[in-house]
């Protein structure tokens, strides 16, 4: 059974993927206190990595934008796969964005609005959260955007 | 009133600005359990951008130190306006640096000690914190540092 | 007397260093809570940084492999230093991973895999950790490879 938070998703309509595997010898989320925290995600879905190239010059804003959405998609499962239920989250701490930047592409935070609008959206005043902004040259996997969260939960 | 942390702020020649907003849909600063968080402050003073430009290649080194201490006195000001007092801040656990960097340019401890040496100034052992320091091909709004703080307070 | 974390590093032919100072006005580690963090570490070996270039352009892909365990080795040595024994970590929380990325580089997870991989290697189930993998274009000193852990503890 899912949660209000994961109706949620599914009312703005979308759906909560299968938690991504990590790309390494690591772990894709883990919990130390009463804080969950991810790895970066990239924007896979399912095996498919379909956002890759620099923003601002190989693909459109747009493109970035809803990258930053499904990289926000894959870390929310990837708490659920922690905690079992999205609805413990009692606050979206810190969304860590890395864009990888075409030359001169300084919009970073309107890329990353696609996330945080998406958490706001979501979980409301619990989805109110701090973040950094990052350009980055190099990304893995060429993949536009990498999103780390870390969430506070109660259980 | 104004607490003996920001007394001492006033009396090395600066003053706490108001906090800066944030740049999307975000929060600029939250608390989670005893640990204060910022998003990634830009060099802002008011409303106006002071220092853009990749630093070591359009922009100097000193304007790159004096902008890592406008987003610490702006990263302070998020602080004060979670907590109320920078009184309560028990440490500086954390500061996230990151340079827009021209090529080459490999400097980025010298840039941020402009931000390091003055969170010793202020709060002398308290201060003493961990930092990462990055250079960055692109950052938001063309800016030339980009710093986070977590802090430890007691309230 | 050195606990059985540090005896499983030297089993696996690599000796905990003396933790490297910081590059400046900052700490290498702290303890707050139950979390203990370094400062991001460079691949020094004494007072040598033995990793330098560009992975992927300037230097070849083995040796950011061994400039990210050197890393890691470095902030071992950090949290040794900070909590006495690296017997009592109960979990790396989390590694933040910074390669210098030559053009179109897009393997940092294979590079910071060196440090994964060591990771889980000494401390087994404990040393799975969450990650970020980041391309930047510049690293201070020139440094291949930057890595920063946080780690929980109980003491």
């Amino acid at each position: 059974m899912s949660g209000q938070v994961e109706a949620k998703i599914e009312q703005l309509g979308h759906r909560l993927p299968a938690a991504p595997e990590a790309v390494g010898f690591y772990v894709p989320v883990l919990k130390t206190g009463n804080l969950v925290v991810t790895s970066g995600q990239l924007p896979f879905m399912g095996k498919e990595l379909v956002f890759k190239g620099k923003v601002g010059s190989e693909i459109h804003e747009e493109d970035g934008i809803n990258a930053a959405r499904i990289c926000t998609l894959n870390a929310l499962a990837q708490i659920k796969a922690c905690v079992g239920d999205l609805d413990k989250v009692t606050r979206i701490v810190r969304l860590e964005g890395f864009v990888q930047s075409g030359e001169k592409f300084r919009n970073q935070p309107h890329i990353l609005n696609g996330a945080s609008q998406f958490l706001a959206d979501v979980f409301g005043e619990k989805g109110r959260h701090t973040r950094t902004a990052i350009g980055v040259s190099e990304m893995p996997l060429n993949a536009a955007v990498q999103i780390a969260l870390w969430a506070e939960v109660d259980e």
